[in-house]
């Protein structure tokens, strides 16, 4: 079985894939005991779907593909701190955890950071509403996010 | 131009014919300037998908229709208080307000409530981080809500 870092690490490879192709650096995996449901990348600058964030496409996917809403049971890997519109919708379909690479301080020197959401919303960043916990995958944020602008969002 | 009132109305019809063919009782319309741009249901029922939430679907049905990800100078219509996930979802993308017609009170005795999600991420139900406002549709929540028990999502 795949361990949270491998299934995170992969998360962060799709990230850096959707770089490739003109997207933003984020993306996501869905698993369930350690078996990949689905996957997700950001799609926002592809179909102008703002709520096209990694972890609700891998979210969508994953539910579509087992035909029922609920994620209880499963992890959810993030390359980057989930945004408060992702955070609720884990939380309200039930996911178990959630595990990510990169956090705000590190995505803040490249306007990536979602924390300016999280006080507009006045929703507390810290305890997490769900099990939520940052991982090393030995890629840095600077390997990811690199000094390119990204397209806003 | 049509005003608030009936535009909300016409979300709150679309909650109720959503009823009719088995959805959970959620209707949303998007517009600009009083001209509709798109329009929404809960389609969790049907699709599987726990983020099809009627304000979701109106704003990836709009964002899709105008090629861009900003709701910028747009309304939202929603029949009842919109959740956390729609509610930063739509903050997020810039919509400038919401009306909604049944708040959560209105929906607790049907199990309609989103209160408890707010509670849970501890996120302040008010001051609303843009402005949201409940107006009065001539429908009382019992006509729409009915005493069904619906299916969780």
């Amino acid at each position: 079985m795949p361990s949270h870092t491998e299934l995170l690490r992969l998360a962060v490879d799709l990230a850096h894939a959707n770089r490739q192709r003109g997207g933003r650096p984020f993306g996501a995996v869905l698993a369930r005991d350690g078996e990949v449901i689905a996957t997700g990348i950001n799609d926002i600058v592809h179909t102008h779907d703002p709520s096209a964030h990694a972890e609700m496409q891998a979210l969508r996917a994953g539910t579509w593909r087992q035909a029922s809403p609920s994620l209880a049971g499963c992890t959810l890997y993030a390359s980057g701190h989930p945004c408060p519109m992702c955070l609720a919708a884990l939380l309200m379909a039930g996911c178990g955890q959630v595990f990510y690479a990169f956090d705000n301080q590190d995505a803040t020197p490249y306007g990536l950071s979602n924390e300016g959401w999280y006080r507009c919303l006045r929703l507390p960043l810290v305890p997490p509403p769900l099990p939520l916990s940052r991982l090393d995958t030995g890629i840095s944020a600077a390997q990811l996010y690199g000094d390119t602008p990204w397209p806003q969002a």
